[in-house]
C-alpha cells in the first residue's frame, strides 16, 4: 500500500487525498506537521531532502516529492489525466501555473493569516499577495468563461490542483464575489462523485 | 513551423532554445522583452493571459505557456523524456522543484541584480534569496553525489530545466565553490552534443 506523508490542512496535501479518494485507491496517511517544523527533522529530511510535504512512498521504499508530480503519477492511465498529447500538455501548463503563480500568492496569504501571529513581520506581505493573487484569479476567471473544466471536456487533475487552494482562498483574505465563473466551477468540483472536503 | 515567444537572456526561455537546438527542431523565435514590459501589452496578453514568456505557438494557432510544460511537450517521444512511468514522475518532480523552489530564488536574485537599479527597493530581497537559494543548491548537490544526471542514467529535460538558471547563478551572487558535484554536472551538460550557450 502506498503511503502519503502530509498535513491535512495543506492544500498541496489535500490534492492527493482528493484524487486518491476519487480513484478509490487505498493509501496510508502519515500526518506530518509542516507548520510545526516536522518537515525539517533529520528523519524527515532523510526521506525528502527538500523538507516539504506531501511525499509519496511506495511499498519498496521509492519516494516521490512535489504535489503536482505525485498527482500526475497517480492519475496516469485514469480519466483524471488525458492520454492526448496536447491535453496532457495543457494539464501540465495549469499545474505549473498553479505552483508558480497561484500557490505562492493564494496559499501563502492563507498561511500567513492562519498560522503566523498577528504581529509577525510577514503579515506585511499580505497586501501585495492579495493584489497579485487577484490577478491570478482573473486569469482563471477568463479561462473558465464558457468552459466547464480547465482542460478539455472533463474534470481532471488540473481542476484538483487549482481547487485545493482556490476553494479556501477566503482564508487568505481573497474575495471571490467578482469571479462568478470560478464560483460556479468550485461548485461543479464539489459536486463530483467521491468529493471529500479538506480538513481545516 | 513552431514559434517561440521569448527573451534570450531569460533562463526559462533559454531552456526551450537548448532543447530545440539539441533536438535539431526547426523553430521561429520572436523576441519579447519581458523585462521591458512587452509581456503586459494587450496584444501579448491576448496570446498569454498570464503575461509571461516563454510561449509556444503551433502553426494552427494553439498556444502553450509555462516553460517546463513546453519542455515536456517538445520532449515527448524523444530520449530527453523517459518513457518509464517512474522516471517520468521523477522528471516532473525535478521540474516542479525547479519552478517552485529553485527559480524563485536563483532566477529572481539574478533579475534583481541584473535588471533593477541599485537603489530599487527589491534589492533588499537579495540576502534572503541568497540564503534560500543556497539551501536549494545543497539539495541538488546531495542528489548529484554519485549520479551523472538528475533522472536515471541519461541527460534529459530535468537537467535542461535546472541547468538554465544554475549555470548563471553567479549573476545573482551565488557562489558554486562549495558545490563540486554541481560544477561537474554543469560541465557534463555543457559537453553534450549540440549544446548552445545562453545569450547574456
Amino acid at each position: 500500500m502506498i503511503t502519503i506523508y502530509g498535513m491535512r490542512a495543506s492544500g498541496n496535501c489535500y490534492k492527493l487525498q482528493l484524487l486518491l479518494d476519487q480513484l478509490g485507491h487505498d493509501y496510508r496517511w502519515v500526518d506530518v506537521d509542516s507548520a510545526g517544523g516536522e518537515t525539517r527533522t533529520p528523519a524527515y529530511l532523510a526521506k525528502n531532502p527538500n523538507g516539504k510535504v506531501p511525499l509519496l512512498e511506495l511499498d519498496d521504499g521509492r519516494r516521490l516529492a512535489e504535489s503536482d508530480a505525485i498527482l500526475c503519477y497517480l492519475a496516469e492511465g485514469t480519466p483524471f489525466l488525458p492520454d492526448d498529447r496536447w491535453l496532457r500538455a495543457q494539464t501540465l501548463q495549469w499545474l505549473f501555473f498553479e505552483q508558480y503563480s497561484h500557490e505562492p500568492c493564494i496559499a501563502v496569504a492563507r498561511f500567513i493569516r492562519g498560522w503566523l501571529p498577528q504581529d509577525h513581520p510577514r503579515q506585511a506581505e499580505v497586501p501585495t499577495l492579495l493584489q497579485k493573487g487577484a490577478q491570478v484569479l482573473a486569469v482563471m476567471e477568463q479561462h473558465l468563461a464558457g468552459r466547464e473544466w480547465f482542460v478539455g471536456e472533463r474534470y481532471g487533475i488540473a481542476d484538483i490542483a487549482l481547487y485545493a487552494y482556490t476553494h479556501c482562498a477566503g482564508d487568505g483574505g481573497f474575495e471571490l464575489a467578482d469571479f462568478p465563473d470560478i464560483r460556479a466551477w468550485l461548485a461543479r468540483v464539489q459536486a463530483q462523485p467521491g468529493h471529500t472536503p479538506m480538513q481545516r
